[in-house]
């Protein structure tokens, strides 16, 4: 499947359409199998103990599928999740999370993929989650 | 149903193991239907266009669901999400949102349970939200 | 809301578009709430020890949301299952099974609802549902 | 990771505990990856029009995982299907479906894992779905 936007592209459109949590996000990979995120963990993702939080790891697989859609869409603000299902499989550690999105169905109104997250240094995956974006008509 | 902690007992529990966010939240009602959370919406929890994010409605769910489950084990803070399925339905205004959440299943090892969201002011609801809770064994 | 079709229309319909399995289910009510649908149970719906299958649970929750979406927008076949979530919570009893869905969101290309499913003579549900469909555009 | 099972044992298993259903499905794999198990689609698994039904694919998706959890930790007949999600992608062929499922974790208590769907001869999934199964304790 050919990509319509590159890194840098993705990064620029994160920086412009989601100021607040852009710098939170650097995209690794990008290629046809799909693409890595890191969440670049620090003290506001945290709940005490060390663990990475619910919401931060939602928010990490959330923006995984966004940017693996947008890729083969091209930069569509309007995008949106409409189902999120999340396994949570094992403590994370306080270190960076990584995560692994495919693209299994790009229709004309939805798009399905699943995303693995890691603790980075930790070899099985810490959970795994299933998103659906409905995808707006092209104007 | 029995409670075992009142909404007093619930909101310190909540200062005392998760202070990042306790502020975020209110209990606003518990009964053996179940619990109303009302999250405290303010800038961080806000996406671009002034729509409550997605993580915040995940985080407003988990809680939701946590207190509901605490309420009816009592103060273990170790029972964790296992599984949540979130359909985000409409475009939530950027007001207060309330979380209205059932047990549906308190068991020796699961607790499962849902959560219907709602922008305050606005009948329909935003989101729905199933969640599972594993309970740890009784020390 | 106004239903656009009642009980006998919607068994009609059943029994023309799904001859296979239209005797196995019963509507027992479609109001304004939602619809009550019965699987009357065969031995075909069993698995040995006498609990209904996960798959006979399955195509209860789907019919269950399939005829609660049709009451609200006519006889339309083509409207598809895109996602289904279930949490089995209790075991079920060898008698027939009941259904309650109610539609929490009738968009125009997506509709959203869930449905408790409870096994005739005992009060806690058994399982839970919530489910996804896809509308066809209207032709 | 040992298993604990191979495909002779794990089709005996089914016959011996599931003969409704044991038919359906074969058992094409079952490695260090995760297990193959392929349904055996005949009239009662369709739809007019000839597509696979929705409980049918349900099943496949539950059996591969059931398998690929027993393969794992032995025959304990009594590890129940507590949560299924199954996002339902395109529609199937009327050929026979294959279901490609991967343990993700395997806990004391949960075990987690994926399948993709496919029908025979077409190249991408028709459906995927994540199950959790619970463990019994060893008696």
């Amino acid at each position: 499947m050919d990509l319509k936007m590159n890194i840098a592209e993705m990064e620029d459109f994160l920086v412009r359409e989601f100021p607040q949590v852009a710098e939170d996000f650097r995209i690794e990979r990008s290629d046809a199998d799909g693409i890595g995120v890191r969440l670049r963990v620090a003290d506001r993702h945290l709940r005490p103990g060390g663990t990475v939080s619910g919401p931060s790891m939602f928010a990490l697989a959330d923006v995984a599928m966004y940017l693996a859609v947008l890729a083969r869409i091209g930069p569509r603000a309007l995008a949106v999740t409409t189902n999120c299902n999340i396994d949570f499989m094992r403590r994370p550690a306080a270190t960076d999370m990584l995560g692994e999105a495919r693209v299994l169905k790009l229709g004309r109104q939805l798009a399905v993929g699943d995303v693995l997250l890691y603790s980075e240094g930790m070899a099985p995956p810490v959970a795994r989650a299933s998103l659906t974006y409905s995808i707006p008509p092209r104007g």
